[in-house]
């Protein structure tokens, strides 16, 4: 089933806020069967309600409404999904009796506007609101579900769990949304597109993305499944990308980089000490959110200044004069000083201009060597990373890691 | 002018994904006078697109679209953006040989399906793009506006900015929404509304927010002006505030913590090296985000280990043994070594429990020591952080940073 849903309320529309409970929905209805094709977020104008209500029935099996059923003059949905669907609104005495009730077990008297909440759309069953007022109501219209349902998350995970979802579930059968997932890096997006299309593209059944970020880019596949039908289209594409691109995917569990990295230290019993220039830190702290990282990360030196380079990680100041601190020589001899200063097995060094500043036509920003030194002897990277500051560093660090990843594969077989 | 926001990729449609490019635009439009009244969240269907852009040309006097400018297929918005508009797609001569000159600068060859991106809707103007291959576009049709800006949200930042901004200020005539900001530290939420309420309650026209994050508090003013009217609340507010809390404020001007310790570090003519335990860089990682920084920072150490903490900072065994790693004393020692190995004026040091594991009843999780030294001694404090692992580390970070700045400012007077 194609759902879509509308949040309302123009609470929702300031800077600071964002719809969350759209997350919690598309969970839950791709967990049932039903594909999230679209999402809008609406202020309190009756017209627009209305109107984006007529075209979501033109498009969506199943059309969900969180907000807007309060007791207030700007809660609107009620009335103006009434309007769309040319359904009256008709108080109903049961929840009127009920409203009294709840009011008064709090000890309060009901204001007449809160009455509002009361009224129902004719042919709507109700779905009941135990954790506060305003129920949430669902109604058929030809072939369509429309399910209104109240705003605050705790009101309307309840009214939803309770009451829309075991009624979603009859209608969906036995259709589930299954995913595959792939974090790959060392390739650009437009590199592995060239190479992932032409496979995935003979699976019209399976949908297939790609998205690139400064840490690496991830691959989903989404296949709707009935009674594991599907199932073995989704596996067949998933293992031909293996064959493809294998080396190239870091995890398919959604694990970040630095987790796989950690997990084959571990695994072949090295242990790593860093030295970081440009990134003076984010590297050490990326290797340092694993839990448990201290069985294999020595530590590191944020060799900023060249003062640091030399007395800490036993850089000779000739080579910074002859080659320049972002060099290959440097890169090096930093990767083997940090080393053998914290007695690890590997070590693994950045440096590199970040910029603004710091450019020159033969050393551009963003021109960024990585050194690794293992008990044999020493290696070097490099390449011109694009983009600010910031994401010079964030590319660098990930290089970094990605690159010693491919170190350890090599030397674990 | 009546704004709404279409963001394009199904990878938003997923559960655990937001689209948080709107937040940014809004926040931008409404400063230029821009209500927002609607935001579209539409995966890649091509149909789906063309009929939202439909629907929001006519209700809408500024339409902008994020997302869906990349190289592949599934990349749908300019020519759904084209179908809606009924005008034709033409290559770009001068965007197909810039493309090209940034592929070939960064060592790569464009692959073909990248020739998308030098696609143009006719009549439209480029916004180029100067941290990616994707520019933007600006089209008028009629008395409406269309913008489409790429995904990536530095990206996005950089072109709406630049080049979308400033077109729509000239649209948008002397309506403004103005602000002003305070960063706080050292407070509680709680204690900082209980200070402020009693001022703020009696401006009514002026909306003030109080929103606690881990790494500070910052509480906004917002106003609707026309040609000045209105200032006067607004400023004479945040001059009460600035009464009330003066010291606690750290910028009125949007700087993060660690630009504000720059400066004063600058000024002071002070040099910082920092040893960092339990956050292993992420200290450094922010000190280093400032441009410049290396102007006063003279590098630090990841003493991870207890291995680093003794040979490379120079604490005694003995300090470590006795009092454990997480200490007083060793914050202490940690400060007045790496201050020393650096020759620096100041040292800083961090050392705690970030968890999950390693906590006992004397030393739970969330405990952390800061050390302190300068040329006259050494100075430590603690403070039992409240959260998860990262979240620990980062207000770990910004605990050292605030205790710098207020240690900076009573010996700058």
């Amino acid at each position: 089933m194609k759902a879509e849903i509308i949040a309302v309320g123009s609470e929702l529309l300031t800077p600071d806020s964002s719809d969350t409970n759209s997350l919690y929905l598309t969970q839950k209805l791709n967990e049932a069967g039903c594909d999230v094709q679209l999402k809008t977020i609406v202020g309190d104008v009756r017209e627009d309600i209305e109107e984006i209500l007529r075209q979501a029935l033109r498009r969506s099996d199943l059309i969900l409404f969180s907000g807007g059923l309060g007791p207030t003059m700007d809660d609107l949905t009620r009335s103006a999904v009434a309007g769309a669907l040319d359904r009256p609104l008709i108080k109903d005495p049961g929840l009127l009796e009920e409203l009294r009730r709840k009011f008064a077990s709090r000890g309060f008297i009901m204001s007449p506007n809160n009455e509002r909440q009361a009224e129902v759309i004719l042919g709507a069953d109700i779905l009941e609101n135990r954790m506060g007022t305003a129920p949430g109501m669902w109604i058929e219209e030809k072939d369509r579900i429309v399910i209104l349902l109240p705003g605050p998350p705790r009101e309307l995970q309840s009214v939803f769990e309770n009451h829309a979802l075991p009624r979603i579930l009859k209608k969906s059968g036995e259709t589930r949304l299954e995913t595959r997932s792939f974090f790959i890096t060392g390739m650009t997006e437009s590199e592995l597109d060239a190479q992932l299309a032409p496979i995935y593209t003979a699976y019209p059944r399976v949908r297939t993305t790609i998205l690139a970020g400064t840490r690496h880019i991830s691959v989903r596949l989404y296949c709707w499944t009935q009674q594991g039908s599907g199932r073995r289209d989704l596996d067949e594409l998933a293992s031909r990308f293996q064959e493809k691109i294998g080396p190239a995917i870091f995890s398919t569990q959604d694990e970040p980089m630095e987790e796989v990295v950690g997990r084959m230290l571990r695994e072949s019993r090295n242990t790593l000490a860093i030295a970081e220039s440009c990134t003076a830190g984010m590297l050490g702290m990326h290797v340092t959110r694993v839990p448990g990282s201290s069985d294999y990360f020595m530590g590191g030196i944020e060799c900023y200044s060249d003062a640091a380079k030399i007395d800490l990680c036993g850089v000779p100041p000739g080579l910074i004069r002859q080659h320049g601190a972002v060099s290959a020589q440097v890169a090096e001899a930093l990767a083997a000083g940090v080393r053998e200063k914290l007695r690890a097995s590997i070590g693994l060094s950045i440096t590199g201009i970040a910029g603004p500043g710091g450019g020159s036509p033969e050393k551009p920003v963003g021109l960024v060597y990585i050194g690794l030194a293992d008990g044999s002897g020493t290696l070097n990277r490099h390449r011109i990373m694009p983009g600010d500051r910031e994401s010079v560093r964030e590319r660098s660090t990930y290089l970094a890691l990605s690159w010693l990843r491919r170190f350890l594969m090599k030397n674990m077989g």
